[in-house]
């Protein structure tokens, strides 16, 4: 890694910097502030989303430093004034944040975070935090209607080859977050204890001289368990050579092409045929929940998932963004703040936000109480937890572990969903957004 | 950046590495291969498409090294053999790389890279060049288009908060290869050269008691050439205001909602009116290529986009692959190889592409010449360039100096398309794919 990506405080637009330019020379740069981080609607269509990203966002945070790389940028493109600079280099968040945990749904307006600091400290993260919200989250929502459909089948997420390089492991880790099984991705296994898999492409049977000598390759390196790619020249002799080659034992073939749901139904019978009842099938042809639901009735054993899930099916982006609701007045009250820009109002003031749900446990309502009104019964879920409390990162969203603690929670918070939340198709959301802000 | 980013070697599918494991098992690792990176269509019916990212990949490349924290991980998880870690552990690239120059046009089937290296040694570049290749090159496609429409008027991107948040760095750049003006990205600025630009959110408007005092607190900082963004209330007031506060001198109001045609035209008018002839309108609201056209006839001075240039208008993966198309056989002489698979059949052999010209200078094919065939006259203008040779990157292509070239080269292609090449509707491409592998 080179010297100049010590730093994720760069990863940032301008305007951050010259607002709390702007805002330190006006005295306004210490007022207490209260910024909301929320989507206005899902994408799409959708009937919930998946918070992802939170122990990512978390991590880049500790890491948010203007040091003297940084700052000589800053100074000498004359990005800010010297006392600006300054500020920058003492940086280091000391205010609170409250949020929804990772893994958890969400739905329009859901406060997935609230930042509560001064002004400055806290606008100088608008760009990171949405970076990484927006595209998690994205991913995450549209892996979780993968695995609802593969209907507990293994699910592979295997697309870092259609994404940025470094979006590739942040969307092997929001896919397993959301139930993916695994990834092809490594530093996905190694940076988050993402389960990795992968065992050969077309080029390393093109390699050879025959289809049985990659085959016979493959199965002395990797063991006859393995998955052999049949589909280079001709399915029908690729199976007939995989099972000469590895006999009954077989693990597994993939199928890379092809009309699957009448292919997969053909490979199923050739194998049993060939006495490799037990050899499983995987396919990884354009995949996405759509094709995933067309196979249900099909003997498929296992998916990969490619193009689709890193760039969300369709919505790469969740559109989250990132407001200031309140701010302390000079009289020490808060005082609710909001734009009233056309088709782009924003609902000031500071939330809590609970899941109501009714006897049986099945949320009804995403329910956002406004300033200190209370909104709450005891079937209520409510779903802030603290992520940094005075600038101190609490350490159970990170790493491996976040990511382990964060796949366990959108399951549990996905089954207590109206059944309607898992239909594919656009709609209104699962359940209403409602805001208590009457007296 | 913590330690466990400091190389991209694991930026990369595990089959990669299980395929080198088999073939340094079997002895085919070391056969001298040929893989060829390219796109079988252009994504979303576009006419042409921009080549970016060359110069990041060669950047990667040379980090790209298997460290002890890599194969630590690797060893842990027997992902491969002990003989594979040893070979990995030396692993450096040592073969030769030719392609198209970053910023050059290309069509179906354009061989954008030529690898010449073991199987070993250039199989393993496959997924960290196709997430670079198919990202980079989707944002400078979309944002090719959206330079053309606006016809000269400066055109910044904004979309870092659209886009994983290194992803937003690269999307910077390729967005300025492809004729942008600036980014809001500040690390896009210090690792690239792109300049960058940004004033104030409507949450700084919204810290202070009015609009006017953070008018005030705006142009006090940052001089009554900024840019002042007046639709965080009422439009018309906010242009009052923001008149009242900077006077004739005012630089800029930028415009971040509303009916735009409409809105912008009453902008303009009010600020003549009010003696702010020379005052620049800005607008950001939601733009792609379409809404670009659609204010062709409007009086904007400068355009910012977001979220459509950093996830290619659509089209967010470029859809290329990286194939093995020749290996040389035990005779030494090459064979052309390729699979069958239905729908993704490739063509086989190494290529020499040239761009065919008519006696005019103008485009009129993509000339593909398949193994040593010929095919040239003194209009083509030959496509490769070196860009790694026996293991050693050609520094011409890196860094800033290699943006600023490419920046160049992409203006000077497109002068060469066809006129048709700029329409904006679906279609075929610009020019067509001709493969000459006849004798």
């Amino acid at each position: 890694m080179t010297p100049r990506e010590a730093s994720t405080a760069l990863l940032t637009d301008q305007y951050e910097l010259t607002m709390i330019d702007a805002a330190l020379q006006s005295g306004t740069a210490h007022r207490e502030c209260v910024f909301e981080l929320f989507g206005r609607r899902l994408p799409g269509g959708r009937r919930y989303g998946v918070v992802a990203g939170v122990g990512r966002a978390l991590e880049e945070l500790r890491d948010f430093r203007f040091g003297d790389a940084e700052l000589e940028f800053l100074r000498e493109r004359e990005v800010v004034s010297a006392p600006t600079l300054d500020w920058l280099a003492d940086y280091r968040f000391s205010g609170t944040i409250r949020g929804y945990r990772e893994g958890e749904l969400y739905f329009p307006n859901s406060p997935l975070l609230e930042v509560r600091a001064s002004f400055a400290e806290g606008v100088v993260l608008e760009t990171l935090l949405l970076s990484i919200y927006n595209y998690d989250s994205a991913v995450a929502t549209a892996a979780s209607r993968m695995v609802s459909v593969a209907d507990g089948r293994p699910i592979a997420e295997m697309g870092s080859r259609r994404t940025g390089e470094r979006s590739a492991v942040a969307a092997a880790r929001a896919a397993y977050i959301a139930g993916f099984t695994a990834t092809s991705n490594l530093e996905a296994g190694r940076t988050w204890g993402v389960p990795t898999m992968g065992t050969a492409a077309h080029s390393f049977t093109l390699l050879h001289d025959s289809e049985r000598d990659a085959f016979r390759a493959q199965v002395a390196a990797l063991g006859v368990d393995t998955t052999l790619l049949v589909d280079t020249y001709d399915v029908q002799q690729g199976i007939r050579n995989a099972v000469e080659v590895a006999g009954p034992e077989l693990g597994g073939v993939r199928l890379d092409s092809g009309d699957l749901p009448t292919l997969v139904a053909e490979v199923r019978r050739q194998l049993d045929e060939l006495g490799n009842p037990n050899t499983r099938i995987t396919v990884t042809n354009d995949l996405d929940e759509f094709a995933i639901a067309g196979l249900s009735a099909v003997p498929v054993d296992a998916f990969g998932v490619g193009t689709s899930v890193v760039t969300g099916s369709g919505n790469v982006a969740a559109g989250m963004v990132y407001k200031l609701v309140a701010r302390r007045g000079d009289d020490g009250e808060w005082v609710p703040v909001a734009k009233t820009s056309v088709g782009k109002a924003s609902v000031g003031g500071r939330k809590t936000p609970v899941r109501r749900r009714n006897a049986q446990g099945i949320a009804t309502a995403e329910l956002i109480a406004i300033d200190d009104r209370v909104a709450g019964d005891a079937d209520d879920r409510p779903l802030f937890v603290d992520l940094v409390v005075d600038g101190v990162v609490d350490e159970r969203w990170l790493g491996a572990q976040g990511v382990a603690a964060a796949r366990e929670h959108r399951a549990d918070a996905l089954r207590e969903l109206p059944l309607g939340a898992l239909r594919l198709r656009s709609g209104d959301p699962a359940i209403p957004t409602i805001f208590v802000d009457g007296e």
